[in-house]
């Protein structure tokens, strides 16, 4: 008699089998206030992992970590006229705080380009402070209708970064090379994801931007998230917060300012571009956990332990599991569930025969190694299944976008996988037309493949798809 | 003609010494919003500094990290009478969200017990689920009247660990293993601030907790600082939130929990123990920069950027400043200001002779050191300083304790320094006639100096303080 899957299976049901994933591999849960989100240590770890990787990018990009208020004046979101319209809806506000009715009420922030325009305005005086690079780690809050666990929560955790430089081209440039060097390198090379780069239309651009450029990627289901984003704010924002400054001719000018954003919504993204019926696979570069090593009996105990801690010190996140009361059975399913990218079991014949048994979660295999060839061979293979990880999800990425010519067939591929069509045929009333169909255009690029600037280029593609 | 001070002497004014520090070392700001504070790249990574060491340690002590939300539904709160009570006053309360008024309001966590209280009465069923032991680093709110950077802010920055145990005794054991393993190592060996731990007495425990332990630490003006608390909460949460587990003969008991946490406020404790009339001393094993490599002239730049990237190759957290457009005595003045404890300045007769002058922030020398002795040089000068830091800061506490009689004579010890007086004499009266004359007891000792248990005891001893 086949057992009943531990998770529904992606085929039947995928929204169902992420939530699932989320609660069997003891990710996260819904929390008590509508939309929030309690993250379990398990996932908490992959964000840990996340932020650590994205950090040193963001930091070896020269940006330097501030933390600014949670509590805006609601005064400050209103003096940026697209700003306050797009984020409106979706604000907490505090009314009373320390027993009182306060007399201004305060917002908790959704992002934080207001007060942070602010501080720049102080900071800010001569050509010599800038360009000014400031990035931080906080807490965001966005009243969701319809929540989703790390895809769309009223409460998610991100990076927001805000610079202000001299000329629209270094904010230009500075914003592209965030994209690419932050944001496009950690997806790709860290979480083994194929992203599209390109810029957002007018429509899905970010409120108080000139310019909004994106990861965009491709779940398991084919349809998109949108991973980061990095927005050229023009002087929108430098003007609505007198943020300027003296050149070097001594003349009075704004600044261009940028921000840029990666979330929680990384962990949503991970869990649904690698999952399979089994659970989480998460890439070995990431992975908070790159070998769980079993102790199959008690007597194997002392030898896990060795093992794990042999593993430790050649540099590998490796974990000993010495659960050997709980049934082997459930053991296995556990690390599965969780994605962990190799395991080390070792058994009494393991034991007798000097050797572990390695089984990897993305290859599918159970090899025998011997344990002075153990360092050298889950080197080989973590790395090995970095790569089929990313050569997986790319296949599927190639497989599953679609070149086609009219906004019907857009629509039509966007069932299933993605639809590239020239922009020149879709355009605005075509992308009109396909919201209304919940399609979405994710970005435009240039023919070959390049992201296109702010300004109207010819031949530019768009990328079509149904979207979390 | 003398030239005017950079910051407001400590002995003129120690409080708008503190200010003028924060200010001109570019630590942090108030922010917008009442009580607020915007903490400005070098105070943040400071506490970025401050959290790595933490957190290696929380990890060693086997808690795990998670995220619990910002928002607690009100009904939580009063659940836990003393715990509501206690925090109340403090509260900032959302009643509108998503355009609309909420149903029920909800408060902004002043500290997480009980949303996290709710999720381990799910996650806690057997025995085997025992301790569980979890962290989060995270944002609170409670509304100051009386706000002061780093100290006392409206929202600020913190750890707050929370644990379930099976039995009394254990949760003893882990508040108390937190308090020596966690905040005292780090304070002493890390912040290298002697600190005196023991027992709040009931007047100063938190608000919910059967027993509080407390690491305080001795400012420069003699006023005591709470630097990090560790509290046992009996089973008043087990209660108030149903957290009970099957033990092993299949009885049902509820947990015993505990909560600790340390937060930016230790920020501030690092600037007034260590800071002197010339701006912060930072320790070397804290310090962001421990080795400010300054060139002093443009034809020293290059030097001055091997120099730093030699350091860096050995380990030394070094940065290059090469603002040689600057006045050089300016940079002097910032650079102590910042209290990084080593400075290498490359003139150009450094360069002829190879070498470098090493300038050391708190032994206040200045001596030439060899390029090719530089790595030795500055390893032995770091730990050196951090010794000294911690020396100073230690005969300032010997010598500022007095032992007294009265609790008359407290009072008076008190306005300088700390004293310290049987308990049997002083007693609730006593530390009510204290309270008065705003001075309170800091903590209980045993006579020998360790930490009392929290039932009762003959021969304790109160530290007995101002305190910020």
């Amino acid at each position: 008699m086949a057992k009943a899957p531990v998770l529904t299976p992606q085929a039947a049901d995928f929204p169902r089998w992420y939530q699932d994933v989320i609660a069997k591999a003891e990710l996260a849960e819904s929390g008590p206030v509508r939309g929030t989100m309690v993250i379990r240590p398990y996932g908490y770890s992959l964000w840990e992992r996340m932020q650590a990787e994205v950090d040193a990018r963001i930091k070896a990009a020269g940006a330097r970590n501030a933390y600014f208020p949670l509590f805006i004046p609601e005064s400050y979101l209103k003096r940026e006229a697209e700003h306050v319209e797009g984020f409106s809806p979706e604000l907490a506000v505090v009314t009373h705080a320390g027993g009182k009715e306060l007399e201004e009420p305060v917002v908790v922030r959704p992002t934080s380009e207001t007060v942070i325009g602010e501080f720049m305005a102080k900071w800010v005086q001569s050509y010599r402070d800038l360009p000014l690079l400031l990035n931080q780690w906080a807490n965001v809050v966005r009243w969701e209708l319809r929540p989703r666990v790390f895809l769309r929560t009223s409460e998610f955790l991100w990076q927001e970064g805000h610079t202000a430089h001299a000329t629209f081209e270094d904010a230009r440039d500075y914003a592209r090379m965030i994209l690419h060097d932050v944001y496009q390198d950690f997806m790709v090379n860290v979480l083994a994801m194929p992203i599209v780069v390109g810029r957002k239309t007018a429509r899905e651009r970010f409120a108080g931007a000139i310019n909004t450029l994106t990861c965009e990627g491709m779940m398991g289901d084919g349809k998109a998230l949108q991973m980061g984003t990095s927005h050229e704010l023009g002087q929108n924002f430098a003007r609505a917060f007198d943020i300027d400054y003296l050149d070097a001719t001594g003349a009075r000018q704004h600044v261009w300012t940028t921000s840029w954003g990666a979330s929680t919504r990384m962990v949503g993204g991970l869990i649904m571009a690698h999952g399979d019926d089994n659970g989480l696979r998460v890439p070995p570069l990431l992975a908070p956990v790159q070998v769980l090593v079993v102790a199959v009996k008690a007597e194997t105990v002392e030898r896990a332990v060795a093992v794990a801690a042999e593993l430790s010190a050649a540099g590998v996140r490796a974990e000993a599991e010495l659960r050997t009361d709980t049934p082997f059975g459930r053991r296995a399913v556990d690390a599965e569930l969780k994605g962990y990218p190799l395991r080390v079991e070792i058994g009494p014949r393991d034991l007798a025969e000097q050797s572990v048994t390695l089984v990897r979660r993305i290859a599918g295999t159970k090899t025998s190694v011997p344990l002075t060839g153990l360092v050298r061979a889950v080197t080989a293979a973590l790395a090995e299944e970095q790569a089929e990880l990313y050569r997986a999800a790319r296949e599927r990425l190639d497989a599953r976008v679609v070149d086609v010519a009219t906004p019907e067939e857009a629509a039509e591929a966007a069932s299933g996988g993605w639809a590239r069509i020239p922009w020149a045929v879709l355009g605005e009333a075509g992308e009109q037309r396909l919201a209304e169909q919940s399609v979405s255009v994710r970005c435009l690029v240039r023919a070959d493949g390049s992201v296109p600037d702010s300004g109207d280029e010819p031949e530019l593609v768009a990328y079509v798809a149904r979207a979390y």
